[in-house]
This record gives C-alpha cells, structure tokens and sequence, in this order.
C-alpha cells in the first residue's frame, strides 16, 4: 500500500467521460479504456450464448463456407420462369411485409411494376388488388435480392450467379441507373420506357454476351475493385468497368445490331452503380453457404422493405429479428432534405454481411463524397467494424491498410456485447411514391434486432 | 544562463546521429530536425538564383501554365506524315544519343523497328547503317514521347492530343501490351507481328473511333485514374478501363468487322498500361505549355535514353542536363535479377515530371507490390516530393491524404537545397537487345543533373 502510495497515480477510467476528465484537469495520468457495458437486458442470453461449446466451432464453419464462395456469372434470363413467378406475382426487398404497411418508396416501385407488366394502367392506385397485385414475397425467399424497393416481376430479367462447386445460385435483376428509378419508387414515363428497353434490348443482348463469354468471376472483380476505390456498395465504379471489359468483346460478337451493342455500353458505362446488381448476388451467394450451421452467432443476411429492418442468423434458420428502420444520415441531391427522406430500404445490405459497403470503406476514401463523412471517418468505420466480425476477407484486401482483410461475418454477440452496431453506406429513396432517390447516406440496423436474435439463440443453446 | 542551466537540456539534432544518439543514451530530451546541407558545390549558384527577383513570379507563370492544360486525345494517325519522318528516320526516348552510345534494349528496339519498317531483314545487324537507319532524334524533339526505348518508325501509328485552348498537340505510340515487347527491346516474330495488327486493325480502328466519339478528356480521366488506386505510370488499370468505356460504343458502331471490334476491346482490356501512351503525352503537353519562362527554375521535363539521364528546366531552353543513368531497385520477373537490368530507360519519367507516377503512390498504394516497398513507404514518397516541388495539382486529389493535389512542379533550388530526389517508378528492360522486360522498381535521376541546371540558372540570373 505504501508502494502504491509512493508512486504517481495512473488512472485507468472507461464509461462517460466525467471521472476521467475531472482527474486529467488535475494532472494525473489518465489512461482511457473503450469498454461499455452490454446491450441492456442481454446479461443472461449472452451468458448462455457464450457458455455453448459448439458455438466457436459452428462459427469457424460458418465462416469458412461464406469465404470458400466462388460466385460467377453464369446467364442472364427472365424472372418469370428463372424463379417460378406466375402473372401478379412480385418480390420485394427486406423481410416480408404487406401493401398496408409498405412505405411510399415501395409503393410505388410496385405500383411502376405492376404498369409494366400491364397490369394497371395507373400508378396512383391506392391498393394492391388496383394494382393487379396478387402476391407479394421476399425477394431473400428465392434465392434473390434487389437494390432499394428490389421489386422484381415476372417480365424483368436477372443475372443468375452460381458457385461452380456446387451449381448452387442467386439472382438479382439489372441496374437501371441513379435519379429517378423504379427501384427507389419512380414510375414516371421515362422510368418504364427504360424498362421496357432493358428487357427487349439489354437483357437478351447481356444474355447473349454471357453465353458467349462463359461465367464472369464476379468474385475476382470485387477483390480487384477493394483495390480500385470500390467498397462495392455506394462506389462500383471499377467493377462496372472491369465487366465492361469482360462482356463488350461478346457483346460485339453476339450478332446483335452494332447500334444496340453501342447503346447497351453506353448504358452501362454511363452508371457507375450497374456491378452493384451483381456485386449483391455475390454476397447473397456467399451467405446463403453459412446458412443453418447450428449454434451459429454469424448474421447471413440484413435487409429492409422501407417500413422494417431484419437479420437472420446461421444458427436460427429462416427466422427474420425486424425492428422499424432507421433513417439514414448523410447528403441529399438538391431539392431534397431529411424530411424527405423514407427510412432505411433495400438488399443491399447483403454487402456489409459480406464484408463490402460500410465494412470496406478504407478501401474507398473516395466514398465520403457521396455518402458524407471524412476519410478519417471512412478508415474508423472499418477499424470499428473488426471489433464484431469473426475473420478478415482473405480476398478483399485493403491497400490503405496494408493488405488487410476487411471485416467479415457479424457476430451478434460482438454486436451486443460491445454496442458496436454494423455500419451500412446507402442510397436514400423518397418516402413520397414516385419521387426517386433523394440521397445517400450513413445507417445502421436498429439496435434490438440482435438483442432479439440472442435471445432466439440462447434458447437453442 | 543560469536559467538555462537550471533548465532540462533539449537537445536539438540535425545531420549524421551521432551525436543525437549520444545524448539520447544519457536520457537527455532530443528533438531530430531533418536538416541538410545543400548538395556539394553549390552554395555560389543557389545564392545567385535564390536572390533572382524574377523566380518567385516565374515560377508561378510555370506552375500557372502547366496547371492549365487540358488533354484531349482527338485523333489516332500514323506517325509518318503527322511528325514528318521519313524512311529511315527514327525516334527514341530521352535525351539525344547516337547509335555507338546506346544501350541494349534501345539497340534491340530500333532493329526490330527497322525489320518492322521493312528496312532490314535481320535484326541482330550490329550496326544503325546495317539497320537502314538514316538518322535518330529524340522524341522530345518532335512534341512526342515514348516509354522504354520509346522508338517511333514512320509506319508505327500515334495518339494525338491538343489543348482545345490553344490547339497545341503532343504525341505518343501506341502500348503493345507486357513483356517480350518492342519498347523493352524484344524482337522476335510474335513482337513484329503484333506491330503490324497494330498498323494494320488496331490504328484505323481506333481513328474512326475517336473521330466519331469526337475528343476524349485525358485529363479528366487523369483525375478519375487518382479516385481509382493509379498513378499513371506503373497502374493504369482504371484509366485503360475508363478509355475501352469511352471508345468501346463508337468502336462497336464503326464499321469495322464486329471480330475486328471484339479483337481490339481483347487487347486493351488485357493490357492494363494501355492507358500509360495517353498519360504520358498529356503530361507532355502540360509541360511543355510552361517550357521557356525566363528565370523558372521548374523540371519541364526528365528523359531516360538507358545510357544517360536528362532534364530540361523551363529558364534554360531546350538544353538537356544529362549523367549517367542509375539502375532501379525493385522485383524482377522469374528467371531474372539485378545483373539483366538495363539502367533506367524511357519518356515515362514525364509523368513524375508532371505530379503523376512516383509522386502519386500515395494514391496507389496496391502498385508495391509490382515496384516493391510497401505501402507506408509509398505514403513517405508523395509526403516527401511535397518538399521539392512549386504546387498541390487541383485535378490530381489524392484520397488517401484528406484529397489533397498530388506534387507537382519540380523545382530545381529545392532539389539542389535538400538534395531530396525526385521518386520515379519504372519498368524495368533486360540490357541485352532482345530480352523484353524483366522487372519493375524505383529509381531516382543521377543527382549531378540538378547541380548542372542550376549553376546555367546561376548564369542567366
């Protein structure tokens, strides 16, 4: 004790900010820990979660499936047939949800898809039965996923991706490009002429082109984007280019007229977000291998349809924790403010699970333009990220971090444990159906999501 | 003084650590300032030029100038009547040199060159005159620059570009690809016969392409390139990408053989240096809008032979300032090492010259593990050319450093003062006519060439 009294005082201080200050200011030694406490209420669920002795291994399992994921393009088809749609059927992104609830974003990318499939002649039709809607599903449920809204109907063509190990698949339908789109709730006549466009001209040409090519490693074109400035979320900047490259020579080749071969490249080397469509199906393909590993903390998939956020985890099969999405922070386009903005939407969230998007942003400091922030924000936001995930991609190598791997596979006990929630970089829609994206933005889930899903797991444990 | 001594002692260290060490053993606080001398000999001319009233403003003029430019590629031509050579003529990289002072790889360009011009049979003749050659120029000389050996022949066709805002126009030949290549020095009949697809598809094809397309923004591409991980020198992997985008629908819509069309994308989708020949003479043409600004003291140009070294300076004229060229230090190809490397060859140094290349690795940080280092010392490289340099480039934002402008302006009392060296990364040539390509690395000009300009500084100020 006289040992300890004879020696300067060093204060080791962790929690508010308070205690700590109040010693600094007096010249003591300070050394400030970031410990909190956990998720309020998780205390027995996370005692139990963490005392199962099969959940290391079940993880280390988990995690090894989603990385052995090669994903490669493989064929460009019809929704109809390719995911057994019938006439009234539509999917959507996010868990599942009905047209009461629906925000405005997917109101009205469903009422647009509904006129596209002449359904309905009026987009401002107030219900689903208006509309032609017969059915309305989980785009997650087969094996899909779509940006924003993620509507997809029977007439709408899909990139099918597989895993040459075991012919298993994903699909995703083509991107149409920013502003006003189908996919953030724009249904205006350009939005359906473009449509139109995509599935007489662009999908059997692409269709075409892929065939003729063999399957595109789209699995190599992220890891050569996380080098090129890309985090394959928000910036698809290089991988929309590198499929360029892959695909032109067939598309010049196809017996298409020369005139459509120039307006297909045109089109899609003038949006630079045209990889997302299939930087998604990569990571959905990834994913889904981890599915069902029982006694698995790792989160296989996060999604919202505009009104919910979910998560399902590997270790609670097809079990969606929802909570009502957040809105996301960020800059508007002009016009456009926070008031106008709907809450979080979209599958494109599948790209943080995977260890893309907000988890990647280190590799694309360019992204803070778009999305707000600072580069120093964008490598915390990564830093941070290492602190819930179970691995580092061993494909996905950050530059500015010295060839580290990004941040990969959620634990949700990591989450709950540190209060460290998943940083998600997106789009923001309209909350007004028809009006188109607004923004983009910063989010995360809403916190009770993984309290929700721990308790779930605890009572497997 | 006895306050001093009644003080702590802060020591305050410059030069050898000797003495810092010294004192830093016996526990005394050490600051290390990293002060130097200025290189030898030249305190008379660096007080002489330093006291130029007109260098502040010269400078400024040089720095204003060049930062003006704008690339454009506007026309693709053979190089025949567009330089004025004629049979027999030839060009190569760096400052001038003869026939008997060439090095290997020079030597095994021009007679590849003159088999490909028809002009000799055997390209292992030891002699320009056994060759066919009639006289050899530096492509300084004539607006143009090369990479490597940089020989350009009459039948070899070149990009074009101008600055829309004064119609002046710079030039450079077109990139065959890596490895066994003519600018390395390779000969053999797979090198002559990729040559002769260029003149005979690849160069008309892209004429009708860039004369439908109508101008392509170089510089903007520059700009895009630094957001994407390139440096313009060694990565160009974003920028080949972004010109196949920009020439691939006016290629498609052509005329040409739609197997014509799909072979030429194969090839510069292939060739991630494609990009690198249009670089190089945008930067040329920045340079050379600040050449001849009496009392600058800024680099308009470095130039590599692969026997000797050369600088112009924008005060001095067209007088080269040349020594002997170094090795690079870097990783070699299979089957080669330090030993096969020719000294340091090429135009490409034009692009270091411009704020590009080794002064943008902080942009590039995936390209050490092409040239070697790592990423913190790429980081170090662009933080230390901000020492010897007038200007932050306004269109070359580096996002790794908060997007601030890349180097750029080399300014001779700088280099001289602190005898830090300009950083340039470089492929590497085999020194026996023939070999191709055998590595890649870092490497710095001789330093006496900057001693050399500024004492001819010195005798114009």
């Amino acid at each position: 004790m006289t040992e300890i009294l004879r020696r300067e005082p060093h204060v080791i201080a962790s929690g508010v900010s308070l205690l700590a200050d109040a010693a600094a200011s007096q010249g003591a030694r300070v050394t400030r820990v970031d410990w909190a406490p956990p998720m309020a209420g998780t205390d027995g669920d996370l005692a139990a979660v963490l005392a199962d002795p099969w959940r290391h291994a079940a993880n280390q399992e988990a995690v090894a499936r989603m990385l052995a994921v090669r994903a490669t393009l493989v064929d460009v088809v019809p929704a109809g047939p390719a995911l057994g749609l019938a006439r009234g059927e539509f999917l959507h992104a996010g868990p599942p949800i009905d047209w009461d609830r629906a925000s405005g974003p997917l109101r009205g990318a469903l009422a647009g898809a509904a006129v596209f499939e002449g359904l309905a002649d009026d987009p401002g039709q107030s219900s689903a039965a208006g509309l032609g809607i017969a059915s309305l599903d989980s785009c997650h449920h087969h094996g899909a996923v779509g940006p924003m809204a993620g509507v997809i109907s029977p007439s709408m063509w899909l990139f099918v991706l597989e895993d040459p190990a075991d012919g298993r698949r994903a699909f995703c339908s083509l991107n149409e490009g920013l502003g006003k789109v189908l996919r953030y709730g724009a249904y205006s006549a350009d939005v359906m002429e473009r449509l139109r466009w995509m599935s007489d001209v662009l999908g059997p040409l692409l269709q075409a082109a892929v065939r003729r090519h063999g399957p595109v490693d789209v699995t190599a074109i992220l890891a050569q984007m996380v080098q090129m400035g890309d985090e394959a979320h928000n910036r698809n900047r290089a991988g929309t280019l590198m499929l360029l490259r892959d695909l032109l020579p067939p598309m010049a080749e196809s017996g298409f007229a020369a005139s459509d071969v120039a307006d297909a490249a045109r089109f899609m080397g003038g949006n630079d977000h045209f990889f997302l469509n299939l930087a998604m199906p990569a990571c959905k393909l990834a994913l889904d291998a981890a599915r069902g590993v029982p006694g698995s903390t790792m989160v296989v998939a996060m999604a919202r349809n505009g009104t919910d956020f979910g998560i399902q985890v590997s270790g609670t099969g097809d079990t969606w924790f929802t909570a009502p999405a957040l809105v996301p922070q960020g800059l508007f386009l002009p016009g456009y403010g926070i008031a106008d903005a709907n809450p979080d939407i979209g599958d494109s969230a599948i790209t943080e699970t995977a260890g893309l998007g907000g988890f990647a942003m280190a590799a694309a400091p360019a992204i803070v333009r778009l999305v707000g922030g600072t580069v120093a924000s964008a490598l915390a936001s990564t830093e941070r990220m290492y602190e819930i995930t179970l691995a580092e991609h061993p494909v996905f190598a950050i530059p500015a971090l010295g060839f580290r791997g990004t941040p990969t596979g959620i634990d949700v006990t990591l989450v709950v444990r540190t209060g460290i929630l998943p940083q998600i970089n997106t789009g923001m829609a309209g909350k007004v159906a028809g009006t188109g994206q607004v923004g983009a933005g910063l989010v995360t889930p809403p916190p009770q999501v993984f309290p929700a899903a721990l308790a779930a797991l605890a009572s497997c444990a």
